[in-house]
């Protein structure tokens, strides 16, 4: 059997603790990683502290195969993740002749003030992450990468990341609604199919509308052909439901 | 001066993880405490696994005022919180009068089968979170509410929870929005405001329209004074930039 493959997403700001911003990254990430055969293991939404981004990246880079950031790679007082990276590995930090290089193709020198020249300040060794939005780029440095924090940058960064990842066996899902049905009658029937199809996890969402309720069963693995079944398995629970 | 309120939030479930489902909950979670002068220090989105949820309880629970948990309190197997949750403070956990009572507004004997009477599963010595919308309580431990994670019934779980929290100062917020300014360009005049203004945190969060970018500053303090000088002060920066 493959090995499984794994991610941890650190995402960083407290505007996204204080509900000001509503993280969409990681559902971004999720969906990225899931064709690669990678998946989130955990993720953590962290604030703008040195101490807290450093010892989350370490654990995570111990953790994880892989681990991505979003935030805190801007020019502002409070953009300190690319130190905080370099601290999490030891290592020294300083302003890069290529990424200097990628941020003239849209600052001219006299736009390139002492600020935005923080954007070029890359971790010893990292390697660059393209950002064809708005060219500041991230880095990878071991096993993680530093990517923007804003969706439109943190997306078009994603697309220098395939060629770095050694993914594992695909995973597949199926998707079955059952309207009119709670989630408590379907309970015992949901724990026997999972039980008779191992490797298969099986999850169970219920909705409200305004006049209807019912369950939205997922049920996730690598085996296309016990998903099939499955997915018989849930059909034939729900018409008996439903009689 | 007043003692900073934290607390800790943990959005429990794997479809989370997976990209199937936006969290939302802690987005109102957040907006739900801001006026109650409680500011959320870090959040975790964690997996259906038992050992991660006691582990991730018991070391929000040291660190945090408070500890909000979302998810896994429905009738199917892969809904362990309220067992986890028992773990992480080593109490016992059994079905409880009070919470059958709650689900017996709902529900009759007849629909009232084993997997619902899972959720009248409390662990020994929590109080009972009332559910307005679909009756299942939630319930607290400790410095624990354990919530569920529809957002309808999580909103509706909050409504039962002001009187138990003791708060901290109000935090104040404002919001100056600059366009056609990039964030490189306000760095330094940006931390020149925050290093003037002690207490008050200052974050920028660049935009991009099709046409536009911009960047917003938002600044959080507890003094609503000398957020109106720092609003003044951005202000005048933004003209400054401007000319």
């Amino acid at each position: 059997m493959e090995k499984m493959v794994t991610a941890g997403v650190i995402l960083i700001g407290d505007e996204l603790l204080s509900g000001r911003t509503q993280d969409t990254n990681l559902g971004t990430i999720a969906k990225f990683l899931e064709p690669l055969g990678v998946s989130i293991g955990e993720a953590r939404i962290i604030s703008d502290k040195a101490e807290i981004i450093r010892d989350t990246v370490k654990a995570f880079s111990d953790r994880f195969d892989y681990v991505f950031t979003t935030g805190g790679i801007g020019p502002t007082h409070d953009d300190i993740t690319a130190d905080c990276i370099a601290a999490a590995f030891d290592l020294g930090i300083s302003e890069r002749d290529d990424a200097i290089e990628a941020l003239r193709e849209r600052y001219s020198l006299e736009e390139l003030n002492e600020a935005r020249r923080r954007m070029a300040r890359i971790p010893d060794g990292a390697s660059l992450i393209k950002n064809p939005v708005s060219q500041a780029p991230g880095f990878q440095t071991n096993n993680v990468f530093t990517l923007a924090g804003v969706p439109q940058i943190m997306r078009g960064m994603l697309e220098d990341i395939p060629h770095r990842i050694k993914g594992g066996a695909m995973i597949f899902s199926i998707n079955v609604t059952a309207e009119g049905i709670g989630e408590g009658d379907a309970a015992k029937g949901l724990a026997e199919i999972e039980k008779a199809h191992p490797g298969v996890s099986l999850g169970s969402y219920p909705f409200f509308n305004d006049a209807l309720r019912g369950v939205n069963f997922v049920a996730r693995g690598r085996d296309e052909d016990v998903l099939e079944k499955v997915e018989a398995a849930l059909t034939s629970l729900i018409a008996q439901l439903n009689e």
